[in-house]
């Protein structure tokens, strides 16, 4: 059986490792720590740095498919595995997209897919004349390294943003904006594409942020036309496919108010499994760790029906004080009070604001399941019940 | 988060795993060697012997539990374990009765449960009285140690059976005989309970063996009454409370038609996650590994909905010989033709009728569900499709 080598610590690669295990697929992770939370998880565990070539050459040797639980791995250094017959995937080419901001935008916007106006800016100039041109609804954004809501700015005023510009480029991060879009709600639509060009796409999900934070997932996002579900599912696919993406790929989605009704445009892109597709492990025929794994491997994807009319999932993000209630018995009292729940931790230390785990629930309907999960989740963190 | 100590290391072992990884549970595994299949997959792998109580001492110092993926850990060292205060779970005075069968028989007719008439064999003598008494019905078992059809013997005539027994009482096998059940089918009524006695029963299946091995399992069981249903839970569950067995319990039952309709009397006990109870993983909200880790820690139980109407499993048991075509091809291969299948695989190397892993197949009908799981499993057996 094949032997996949994932680069990365966090709990997407835990995750990957428990569909792993299923499907008897070998599997290394390299960690910076044996404390991390997928090195916890992992029969075999290369410590090391994944910005040194030589630990990547070493954690690869043998390896049939090497994967990624994030973006940060130096794209030259891939590049260099590649070269010497190395599987990784995705691939630098289809990955700069999902590093590069401003990239994304021109790749995306040439391909006729929809985003935001935007603009490169290398001057405060740039960016006041974008400001004129938008009346002042702008995003501004490091084209690089941001998530969760960091590396985006909303500048107040005119002054204010050139300021920030000024101050920005003056610490020599590469920048862009794009006009502010008044979203109706966030969306994502995911898909997995393997090697060989299978797409399967989950149904469209409705995601909730708080602080640039994803919070909730409910799938499928519900009142929403069939035609627009389609809309965005195919959308998925001409991204996947348009940039040679292998594995799992999120396009995250703003839905606004268009003349003739709701329309969408892309938010982020993310190419590996993402936050909002956590409720396919328990909503849906492949969850999303499987299907990348069948992905980077080349194998056929799994058909992605779901089990329930609802599912939703919330994010169990560590709250400002660590209750003095230890988290097994927080686990204990939503296990009591909903057997339906499924409670998934991360093995991580408590941090305000850290994602340390989900609650998935299944259920007839939306407001079934969000009732509960809203409820696990927040008794999880809290060690308090939201009522 | 509590520690979970599992001594065994086979493939029940690596499915808790999958569990425990996602639930934040930490584990070790007790191995013989470092490829075991549990030990290709757990983080914590100790190297020992079960049958060494240093080795228990050593893998259990600070456990919050401790279970087992087989029956054979001497329950006397279990028992100073326990002494110790460790959470031993299932306990020596539960699991007697998964070990010896002879007290197992004794234990479930005191308590009024249906058992085949049975009778401790010492000689001779007592196998031919037994021969007598049920017009040469006869079943002879080792009261210990037998497992998949070893230890178990139908002889064909009073003398065959006399010289049997002569034969297996001067190698110091204890012995014991029951009256044969012209059985229709077998059935597997399986439930868990927690230590402090919450009790959950998954719907009754229906198993297929061959050669006394389990090579089908068909959830819920086609063609049967929802009283006899009904009537298989509550014994199932009537075992685990009477016996005080924490952990999953697998009630295997024979089907056999009485006098006012069918009837069921019990065949085999095993307290441990069991092979018909894999369909569980994909079938049901709670899996038989999940729910153990839970029993086994005091947790409260899941709920054990089933997903789809009907669930099946099928065993892929090594075949006569080891194809050419890999492994990987063979699992490639079904997952193109079959996008709905489920593969789980054990990390095993090839040997003729060895459990190297299962197929599970969710459909709208048990007709459905059992042609694709069967030509699913052929695949991965002999990289020939059934037809």
């Amino acid at each position: 059986m094949p032997v996949v080598a994932v680069l990365g610590d966090g709990q997407l690669a835990r995750m990957m490792q428990t569909e792993a295990i299923e499907l008897g697929v070998d599997t290394r992770v390299l960690a910076s720590s044996k404390d991390k939370s997928a090195a916890q998880v992992f029969g075999d565990v290369r410590i090391g740095d994944y910005t040194n070539l030589e630990d990547l050459r070493a954690i690869v040797e043998g390896a049939d498919a090497v994967t990624f639980d994030h973006e940060h791995v130096p794209n030259e250094f891939a590049q260099l595995l590649i070269d010497d017959g190395v599987a990784v995937e995705p691939r630098p080419e289809a990955l700069i997209y999902a590093q590069d901001k401003l990239e994304q935008r021109r790749r995306l916007a040439e391909a006729g897919l929809p985003v935001p106006p935007f603009a490169a800016i290398t001057s405060a100039a740039d960016a006041e004349a974008f400001w004129d041109e938008t009346d002042g609804q702008v995003c501004l954004k490091a084209t690089r390294g941001g998530y969760d809501g960091h590396g985006v700015w909303f500048p107040s005023s005119r002054s204010e943003c050139a300021e920030l510009v000024e101050d920005l480029l003056g610490r020599d991060l590469p920048l862009m904006t794009e006009k502010k879009v008044a979203f109706t709600r966030e969306l994502s639509a995911m898909v997995a594409r393997n090697r060989s060009g299978d797409v399967r796409a989950w149904p469209v999900v409705e995601s909730r942020q708080d602080d640039g934070i994803c919070r909730v997932a409910i799938a499928p996002a519900p009142n929403m036309s069939d035609e627009l579900a389609k809309h965005c599912e195919d959308l998925a696919v001409r991204v996947a496919e348009g940039l040679g993406v292998t594995g799992v790929l999120a396009v995250e989605l703003f839905e606004f108010e268009g003349p003739n009704g709701p329309e969408v445009a892309v938010n982020e892109l993310a190419m590996r499994p993402h936050n909002t597709g956590h409720w396919t492990q328990d909503g849906c025929l492949t969850s999303q760790f499987e299907q990348h794994i069948r992905a980077v491997l080349d194998w056929p994807l799994g058909a992605v029906d779901t089990l329930a009319p609802a599912t939703v999932m919330v994010n169990t993000l560590g709250g400002d004080e660590d209750p003095d209630t230890p988290m097994a018995e927080r686990v204990v009292a939503v296990m009591r009070k909903y057997p339906q729940a499924k409670v998934h931790l991360y093995g991580k230390d408590h941090r305000p604001g850290r994602k340390m785990g989900h609650v998935n629930v299944c259920a007839d309907t939306v407001e079934e399941a969000l009732a509960i999960a809203e409820d696990a989740a927040h008794y999880i963190i809290h060690a308090t019940w939201k009522d």
